[in-house]
């Protein structure tokens, strides 16, 4: 039998939640079944097109959001007066935004991760099998890195002389410091994916899902607008790993596993708060 | 039996309302019950499971709320060009973009407060009990002092001599101008929430809750667009006071209470608003 | 009988209508019933206190409108260096956002105008009585001079050497241009207004009116952007007389007839082009 | 028989897909027919007023799309002090807001195209006829010229001056680089149309439509910001074509093919990888 909402007592609970803002549910319960836990591995989605078709998209996707938010850093670094370009709101805007874009696009074809931190996450929940989780990552990875080689294509000299979009640790702040943003800030782009995205909610609520990408792609813009100054913000491995190989500097390379380390510890803790605290599912009385 | 929304009538009333603009309802009226106010002590939620993670969520979001925000401050306080930096107009972004993102991510859990006053206002409105409305405000207030200890530690330096976020009076105005800002900005976000959250909107046009998170966003946006350059943007007492125990110097404690008083009675005038004016409850036929 | 929507022929049309984008209708036409226009005057609703309601809502709304806006333009105008303010950009914020957020917190109260110019055009199209039309409008300029005489308590000095909001035609423009820009503003404005909330539009797809609010924010904030250097930009008589009472120099009252007229042509503009090409009501077949 | 989402195997495929995120569509298939292909020619249409109402709204939409943008470009342009303005990132806002409301005002009239790019995109994919789609991009260029011209009214020397808002390959990059930030860009911009609209999407979640306009101007106001150091960012044939014939200079005219030929290559890779792709065409089963 399905377990309801309000299965996770401390004791006996007689009273309905209030639930005073927002989206909350109608009280009459849809009939909610939660979905199995993908398994580690689905030989039978390496036979199918759709699988395949996810891969491009992941790729494809990637490939957008490094072309256009690499060449809009580019834009305000090799200016003098920042005033005379887009500025470091613009740049934050450029990954928020193209993520909130794609996410749109492509979250029908292949669940719009186009980051290997909220692929891990999502692993961590059992929402996809670890195949597909490898392919994704590498997919990802490959169009990084292909997005960034764009932009350097455009004007080599300026790409290195400006940085090349390369996540590194700023002076004034100590290794730990970068880590530690790249942690909370990857936290809460995947907390907010699991918050809108719940299965759940989804049951209850039908007209969520529609916003999913909007909340999604402000989590990204405002992370940027707080720790730009600290790393240049990564929070997206593909995204660091594909605009330190093009840009292939040592001081670049030197800071490189944060950007890997960090992200995958927040969707980590992100996957573990969602499912421990929101979802309770350790507490879950298996009626 | 239940009122109609057409009973407050000054007299014989057989005209329909025209909505000619936006989400106005459907002439007809689906079946609309206001739910009774909550009781002020519930014993059985604090035996609920539910409480205490609508608690937990509390403290997340308003950890994450000053942990951004209040980097953002930081990110352009310490550089000499505002030009290189994301501007005040992105301190703005990252107030009122955070409360969008955590609102939608919460509203589901706990309601998505984020805010002693929201929680208030809503109690005033006997929304949730006293019980939980005080649990709230508690668990925002240790969240917010987290938030921004967690900021300081990056940088401590950097943080006390760029004021820590902390919430002041500007020189050129009075205490009073102070006041009065914080007074306006609350009514204008409580006056939002309440709108965007109304349980009758909400059962003549189920698709509204969608995006009531966008306008309180936008609310808590444009009210730091007008009044940064007065107060530094209060409207939130957990937000102030966990930046001036983090931060913690006299001259940031001599403002304070302006920054309790002054959101506590902007919510009150919204909830006497909303329920006097727009509610019509004193007025109300009790057929 | 009901009038369909294809009805509107040059000569035998059996081809649906193809809509390769966005909130395109299904092709099976809900049964539409087109509201009779409103009468000049309902001597009833005066009698309603819906009808008072809506007006006070009118009130509070430009009420804080007016507080915002002007509140951010004296921030911005105050500081000598633009970039320590939330700039240009930032008081189209302003403007777009709380039209916005005002207008979803309004729609279901009064319809959400806040603005003369809207209540002239959807009076025009017949979408409200005369009585109530000049009521609104006569609350609009009572909340618009309440709200900037607010601003102007805070600092009066600061408010009369800033220019107080007020709209005044550049240097280097002559009122012609002036003239010219406010009504296509005004075009622009009423035009959202009237595609986002076409009964018939929301008749055939139910979900429309949801983001109603967002495209007429939307609008606001555009004109702005574009027409801030000609005018200041009013395209809202009530904006521009609340700003200019409280004010009150000469120069500013010198072009003043500018923002009455402006904005009354280029609102009868938006309700023509609406009512005669977009609805083609003067062709419509009265079967 | 209408083939299912899942039919194009490369193999057996037993296993439903997840979508962990976003709008994904329940897993019972709505009962979903592809209209057929538009055909060439549609001699009936020209008969039908909706299709000159049709013409009539994109010709009125590309004027106000170059009016509002134009003249947030001059304003902009002629300032020496760029923070005294809206910015860069203004103008940006400026395009891609423009192209959110006016989607949203005429998706219901003519599909909301207001860019020949975008209408060749759809024709490739046989969204329109023939017929349709050079009567739409022949009201479109006429648009754009009468509202640059009218930009071009207010200040005649300031507008020559300032390069009147014309596409032009800037200094450092070669017009390979113009041609290919044209094409990725309107590819971007094509791609985001195609999946906002994707009429499998429409059957299987009704409710995504609604948010279409808002993904398409953000994929505008993205690419505004990467590419505007390069090109000024056309992506709109009909927007370079209008500015370019208000401005009338020798070197704006050099590069004018490059915003005819990249934005049409662009939206024919779009459409292809659309319908190859994602859509899978040349796969699907004719069952």
């Amino acid at each position: 039998m399905e377990a309801k909402e309000e299965d996770v007592k401390l004791g006996a609970n007689k009273f309905s939640e209030r639930q005073p803002i927002g989206t909350a549910a109608q009280s009459q319960d849809k009939d909610y079944k939660e979905p199995p836990p993908a398994p580690l591995f689905e030989p039978g989605e390496l036979k199918s097109w759709s699988f395949y078709r996810a891969g491009i998209a992941e790729f494809v996707a990637t490939f957008l959001f490094l072309y256009i938010t690499v060449l809009t850093v580019m834009g305000v670094s090799k200016s003098s007066s920042k005033c005379a370009t887009v500025g470091i709101q613009g740049i934050a805007w450029a990954f928020g935004g193209m993520i909130f874009a794609l996410v749109y696009c492509t979250a029908g074809i292949s669940g719009g991760h186009i980051n290997p931190a909220v692929t891990f996450g999502l692993f961590l929940a059992r929402k996809l099998s670890l195949t597909r989780a490898l392919f994704y990552i590498v997919m990802q990875c490959l169009g990084a890195i292909c997005g960034a080689g764009v932009v350097k294509g455009f004007q080599q000299g300026l790409y290195q002389a400006n940085g090349g979009g390369a996540n590194v640790v700023a002076t004034g702040y100590t290794k730990g410091d970068g880590l530690g943003a790249e942690i909370i800030g990857t936290f809460i782009l995947v907390y907010t994916v699991f918050s809108a995205t719940d299965a759940k909610r989804n049951a209850r609520d039908s007209h969520v899902p529609i916003l999913a990408p909007l909340p999604i792609g402000f989590a990204v813009f405002l992370v940027h607008l707080a720790t730009i100054p600290i790393t240049g913000t990564g929070i997206n491995p593909a995204r660091s790993l594909g605009a330190a190989i093009i840009y292939n500097r040592d001081h670049a390379w030197d800071d490189h596993w944060i950007f890997w380390v960090g992200p995958f510890i927040g969707a980590a803790l992100a996957a573990l708060y969602h499912q421990v605290v929101i979802r309770a599912i350790p507490f879950k009385s298996k009626s």
